[in-house]
């Protein structure tokens, strides 16, 4: 299980941020906020500072698949985001790209209507992960991930999950006996008084050995 | 009827298609590919250089929607774009973003399932426009607005409406039949061996005196 670290502040803090956590962090993500602030041009620098890491760029692609994947892809991006609900010929572009450059894709199920049939879809087309997303904007009506994970993790057993939305060291447990194969954690850290130790402590929750 | 020329080229390209064009453009847009290279500096560059121009920033947000408009707005955009198929709450927060800095909302109406009911919605919701748009990639498959724009017209009289997907001198003629409030041409223009000549030919296109 991978924790992967959603990067939403500027560009600085966002670098100081995956600094103190880089130890604990799977994948380094680029947000849409970041990338409308800054361009794939916040990716090149993560990249040239930190060479190892892998870096998801949250593009949420809507349309143009291959040449908007390519964008990211170039500047240095292991994975991006394409819109669960978006066309399946935008889908095939970003599947191209994605192949052409030996990167990887993952799925923003956001607003998806029926997400086991459209999740099949997906993953028939070529893309790799899934990710169960709770938008920013419903998590203040109190939406939460863990029914839908629950769900898709029973439904499709073996596809490759990733949970997203308002998750905290209070949701981590819940959401990790799921088994995803990626969680998304923005704030928690980013806005913690010490991002080290948050980040730390779910990294320790995430992959506790399973009681049986 | 005014004309938007959509810019997805690089931005020095497409500063110099928008010089040589301006006078027949009534909006330019900072194109979706524009944005992930250059993020919101693009918007600035444009302000600076065309400081008169309507700017529609294409962010076609889905989430977090009034920190993502915030951006462009402070930017300096006078329009953002988000995608129809979006929830409320995130829509409402772009309205929240528009009102505050007394900016303008277009809707990418992409992939809705019900085009007339959720029109009615967003409008209802404070969008300023609905915008039939053909995906670049559903284009190579022969797919065009025109049927979807005849619906919506019909239906939703008073809405301001906007179409983009492929438009060309070839097919100015049936969309200005319509009367939407405002057409959208990229690559017609911007690959044009003459933009300005184009944009010209379009613009008189769009406003010719309706023959009764």
């Amino acid at each position: 299980m991978k924790l992967q670290l959603a990067l939403d502040g500027e560009l600085q803090s966002s670098l100081a941020v995956l600094h103190a956590t880089a130890t604990y962090v799977g994948i380094a993500e680029i947000g849409t906020l970041l990338i409308y602030r800054e361009g794939v041009q916040a990716v090149r620098e993560l990249r040239t500072v930190f060479p190892q890491m892998t870096l998801l760029a949250d593009l949420k692609i809507m349309d143009a698949g291959d040449e908007e994947a390519s964008i990211a892809f170039d500047a240095g991006a292991d994975l991006v985001t394409v819109l669960g609900v978006t066309n399946d010929a935008t889908v095939r572009g970003v599947v191209a790209a994605a192949q052409r450059a030996g990167k990887q894709i993952m799925v923003d199920m956001m607003q998806v209507t029926d997400p086991v049939a459209r999740g099949r879809d997906l993953l028939n087309l070529g893309c790799d992960y899934l990710c169960i997303h709770t938008a920013h904007d419903m998590q203040r009506a109190g939406h939460s991930p863990l029914d839908l994970l629950a769900h898709l993790r029973h439904e499709l057993p073996n596809a490759l999950l990733a949970v997203a939305g308002g998750i905290s060291l209070n949701t981590i447990d819940a959401i990790a006996a799921y088994q995803p194969a990626v969680i998304v954690v923005g704030s928690a850290i980013t806005c913690a008084t010490d991002p080290a130790g948050t980040a730390r402590a779910l990294h320790e929750r995430m992959n506790r050995p399973v009681l049986h």
